[in-house]
């Protein structure tokens, strides 16, 4: 396989902001089931969230969505900054595994960039975390240059990954399973039609556990962004389930003010 | 007044992880009130929040502790990471007034600090913010020595601040706003035993708005984590209120795991 064009000059990599990175937890709901969007280097077996850095005149929130866009194919995604990540173990060098891949990494660029490379990843990163939640059949990743694999990966698969990217996964999950209790979700994951157990099925994967029906049905309609309309015609009237939509008013009112007191 | 002597050498710059600040929102709830600790600088009449840079080798939430500890006098503060802001406006060359400040503060340096912090404060910075509220009776601010005042100032009336630092007390005052729907608050507010009252109180000025007597109750009590005791003798045995305290275990709980669904 041909080596690609140098990537990184010295120019190019004074661009950068030192010490500032930018890591993106995409979920998916695929399958029903939530899924998160990891990326595996070529020729290593090394894991790792989509990621990049930040140039001295760019914004973070739009370069965050240009690495989802670059890195995944993926545009059009309302990324939530949720934490920033800032331990002195998040380094190359922390793990003996990370460091013989970044190694591997370096060998696979052409020569010009190895250097620069190496200069650029190996500082003291505080990176900076994003979270989206979007329609998996909506969008087909793929990879960046350095990337080999592009995929959906079951939020319980999720492999061992570089630095601390497994720590940064699990800290969007919990924001995310924090958020759905105090804001309204599934504005872009459901149909424009739904039963009450689709619905359920979409909190269930993202809590990562069963739910009480008569509970969560009880809980979901007092929040008032759903709108019951009429049953789904199958067979027996009696036992059709009703159908749902979305109150875009209210859920667009409650996103911003939230719910509760 | 003798300047100080000298703070900043060029090593000591060095010292700190290039383009990474931190910002502290410290609530305070004192005469039923929710305020926040601001800083004035002397000589001028720029207000700031608490805040300070990032060593190569200090963990950030330590440093954050340490910028609370030292510009303000107050220990064991626990803060919360909240977000990071990264705009291209947040410097001091955006607002001629901030510009204007900055210069008067530098001159009031000893000579040679002044260009070693002029180059450390004009890079761009990615300022790390964290928020904490506690029982502002319990402790008496004291500014660093580039402070003037050290002051609890009511959220309702925080003066125009340097840089950015009103949107960072605004973004601060929404989440906790936001937070105190999914998570118990008042550990470290309340005395051991209070009224109802006192506990919508300290929900209202946290929120900024009168609540339901009624609906506040049923609301906070189907949380579980108050504990309602004996009640308060006062005169009259049938119109006394009862007293609460927290059910430290619940509560604990809760802040791991959230409330809901």
């Amino acid at each position: 396989m041909a080596k690609p064009k140098q990537l990184l000059s010295d120019e190019q990599i004074k661009r950068f902001v030192p010490s500032i990175s930018i890591d993106c937890v995409v979920f998916g709901y695929l399958n029903k089931k939530l899924h998160v969007l990891l990326i595996k280097y070529k020729d290593t077996e090394a894991w790792t969230l989509p990621g990049g850095f930040l140039e001295h005149d760019a914004e973070m929130d739009e370069t965050a969505t240009n690495v989802v866009s670059l890195r995944t194919g993926i545009d059009d995604v309302y990324l939530n900054q949720f934490y920033t990540f800032s331990s002195l173990n998040r380094h190359w060098k922390h793990k003996e595994k990370d460091w013989k891949c970044l190694q591997t990494l370096i060998t696979k660029l052409p020569e010009a960039d190895q250097k620069p490379f190496e200069q650029l990843v190996t500082q003291r990163y505080i990176s900076t975390a994003y979270f989206a939640l979007i329609d998996a059949t909506k969008v087909s990743p793929k990879p960046d240059m350095y990337g080999q694999l592009c995929s959906w990966i079951p939020v319980t698969e999720v492999p061992e990954m570089v630095l601390d990217h497994n720590k940064i996964v699990e800290k969007a999950l919990i924001k995310l399973r924090k958020r759905i209790n105090y804001l309204p979700i599934g504005k872009t994951l459901m149909p424009e039609k739904f039963t009450m157990s689709d619905f359920q099925t979409l909190y269930e994967a993202i809590l990562g556990k069963s739910l009480d029906r008569g509970n969560f049905q009880r809980k979901i309609m007092k929040l008032g962004f759903l709108i019951r309309n009429e049953k789904l015609m199958t067979g027996a009237q009696h036992k059709a389930p009703y159908l749902y939509s979305i109150n875009h008013e209210v859920y667009d009112k409650m996103v911003i003010e939230g719910v509760g007191f």
